[in-house]
């Protein structure tokens, strides 16, 4: 299906981006050969790194016609293996492509390349007072973000991703550089290419440089952290805090389980309870306060059993210490294992019985786990620590299950950490017909498949 | 390229239909010619009143196999002539299916038949506490605002309809019933072919039922009416409001021209100024008293000629009465003339370029014309008085210089009427390549372009 790269095609490769960015030196193969999950790594032939959109197209021309696979590179920071170059070929770092392009700060925009992180970004925005929203923890690149349509915990309140960007430039798979989207906020002219492109995951097109959406910095934030008897509870708290128009910026629950490993290995002062961490953004202090006190009232009412909050911003960063580092916190307490991670998201309604399904099995099994979500938006991560290749083929299965419940409740194999390879099995119980509309799409703008092949669909 | 229909087909769509529902009366063949715009009536040859998704997806394909053309049709609100069954065939009539489907109160959604109109969805949702926030001014279809994107005075805060949709079913050309997007309001999973239907303009595909996304009704609300001496100084004010993280739920701009036309002919207390007309939500009668406050400091450091802002319902509906009537004030202001209404978008940053560009028109050219625009979202809309067929054409050629400009300023040949037939022909100025990459779509997904033929896309 795909052929190997040969002599001229890497001089080529040498001529349109620089010998110094070319390598197929064994570091910079292993480097780039997988992501931070635990799927296996694969070697690409070549690395290289792009310099400019047009040497990205150049690149992709010779790809499609000597039918040679492409795989997208930001950081590695993925957790389903998209940018695993599992069919060899030419892996395409974006990686030195990390500059601002330019700054719009009227029109609350930035424009960008793709390599650059999304930290960093927020980090040379400073001065403005405006920041990129979306936050999926690592220092994750913008067009790997855009590619994947990351998320986190910010999400409830400024949109993932996809709602933080206005327009692209994009590579296609014949060497085409097109721009889709405009810097007009508004647009209702044509198809929404923009759209289509992002959350493909580098299979139909490389995102060469990006005009994002930002917002202002907000002058000031609360934490609030509640406890509940019961998953319910807390969830009744959720709806009620959005229904109040609170317009929460940050929603998270973290179960009883992980509260009290919290507790046991860092002394975290939580409750074995689900407990909600929320925080609130204004422009006014008072709004603020004013904030604070109508979610403690629905708080009290829905029978908290716990309840701290704070405007001051020391403060807040304490009270969202555990949740920030809970990850970190869940790795050292588990010395020697290994961890694997799931995503899946549901409708609001039906996240209780998500949590119970997944109560159900841990009682079941006796297996160890975790639950951590993004509960203003229905999405859950149920972490699993595992000690060997049995013990995580036991949890694939407990995945397995834990997917096709999401289906079954309305959701979504994947409400941020995207397909890749990981989530492939689960696109035609979620999708249906409409899978082999993306087919369709797929062989009309990638005909030879060159571009990130193994990726999002099933058994190819 | 398409065939007639046949006493067969008729047969076959009285089938599916029943024949109550499938009508070639004159008077619903004229009913169903032409939108609210100046563009001119087609007669399709049967109008056909869709009753369920599978008598939609069961007349795609029978038209499909005959090549015939299909155009859906909500209630003929648009204003760029995309309901208009150019190459007439079957007119689509999604009226009938105008029920409310399920809604999903804890998830803050609603699950709709395409053809009910946004204003009876928000009556029948009063008693929940949430409403779909997009207006677009007329009572348009849900199934209309989705395959238009429309948008409103509202999309500063809640954003267009194709961000307040998260599911859909639709209707292939081919007869496949697909389902896109997820309720799960986060989802990573393949791509996103909700973003690419909506907005499509009926081209690719025909909406069945969507599951719209729902907001809290604000329970305070303020209005603040502010005039400039410039419009840059109105600008400046918009930027300051939204980077002061004011969050505006409207932020509109009527011109010095219109200001006068309202206070001389209605005796709205207006000066000739370009004025500015804010509203703002709030959860909290004390936070909504602070933004009106952090918006009166702006307005006068920034120069406000006059200023007038309300918490108070009442109040708040006589502030806003000249701009929410300013369309019928203009027309019963101009007797006996015609309409035409035009509609660009630009990066904010332009905005008072734009509008001395019209300024610099009007002057040149001696022309009435009326400025009313969302200007936090950058969008104008020019409206044009007419007497008769030489004066429509000479207020095209403005219309295309105005466009022309608005691309040259990075902007959008349509923020929020759609293409239509109205802005086809400026599709390869603002799209380039990727108006390719569109036909490519169209031609995946529609071989025998049944769907809407003559639409989006120039010159065909």
């Amino acid at each position: 299906m795909f052929n190997a790269l040969t002599p001229d095609i890497l001089a080529r490769l040498r001529e349109i981006h620089g010998a110094d960015n070319v390598s197929t030196a064994r570091a910079d193969i292993e480097l780039h050969a997988r992501d931070q999950s635990h799927h296996e790594a694969h070697d690409a032939e070549v690395v290289v790194f792009a310099q400019t959109a047009e040497g990205i197209a150049a690149t992709l021309k010779l790809a499609n016609d000597a039918h040679i696979p492409v795989t997208a590179w930001g950081v590695g920071t993925g957790l389903e293996g998209a940018a695993i170059p599992l069919h060899g070929g030419i892996l395409l770092s974006l990686e030195r492509m990390n500059r601002i392009v330019e700054v719009h700060a009227d029109d609350f925009q930035v424009t960008v390349q793709p390599g650059i992180g999304h930290k960093d970004l927020n980090a040379q925005l400073a001065r403005t007072g405006l920041f990129f929203p979306p936050d999926p923890g690592a220092n994750a690149t913008v067009g790997g973000m855009l590619a994947n349509n990351a998320a986190g915990i910010r999400t409830v309140k400024y949109g993932a991703t996809k709602d933080n960007v206005l327009a692209m430039q994009v590579a296609l798979a014949d060497g085409r550089l097109i721009r889709v989207g405009s810097r007009s906020v508004k647009q209702s002219s044509g198809y929404n290419l923009l759209q289509l492109i992002v959350g493909s995951e580098g299979t139909l097109g490389i995102i060469t440089e990006a005009t994002l959406k930002l917002v202002p910095v907000p002058a000031h934030m609360s934490a609030v952290v509640a406890s509940f008897d019961t998953v319910e509870a807390a969830v009744e708290t959720v709806v009620a805090v959005r229904g109040g128009g609170l317009d929460p910026a940050a929603l998270e629950l973290v179960d009883a389980a992980h509260c009290r490993m919290l507790r046991e290995t860092e002394g975290v002062d939580l409750p074995d309870k689900p407990t909600l961490f929320m925080e609130f953004h204004a422009a006014g202090r008072d709004a603020l306060e004013a904030g604070v006190a109508a979610v403690r009232d629905i708080c009290t009412e829905l029978g908290a059993v716990a309840f701290r909050a704070t405007t001051d911003a020391a403060e807040r960063k304490k009270l969202w210490h555990a949740r920030h580092h809970s990850y970190e916190i869940m790795v050292r307490s588990h010395p020697g294992m290994h961890f694997f991670i799931m995503d899946v998201a549901v409708p609001i309604s039906a996240y209780p019985e998500l949590i119970g399904f997944v109560e159900d099995i841990k009682r079941e099994t006796g297996v160890t786990a975790y639950m951590i979500g993004h509960a203003g938006d229905g999405n859950i991560h149920v972490e699993f620590p595992y000690a060997d290749e049995a013990e995580f083929a036991h949890r694939m299965t407990l995945n397995r299950r834990i997917v096709h419940k999401a289906l079954a409740l309305g959701g979504t194999a994947t409400g941020e950490h995207g397909v890749g390879l990981g989530k492939a099995e689960f696109m035609p119980a979620e999708h249906g017909d409409a899978l082999d509309v993306m087919r369709t799409v797929k062989q009309a703008l990638d005909p030879h498949g060159i571009l990130n092949p193994g990726k999002l669909f099933p058994g190819e």
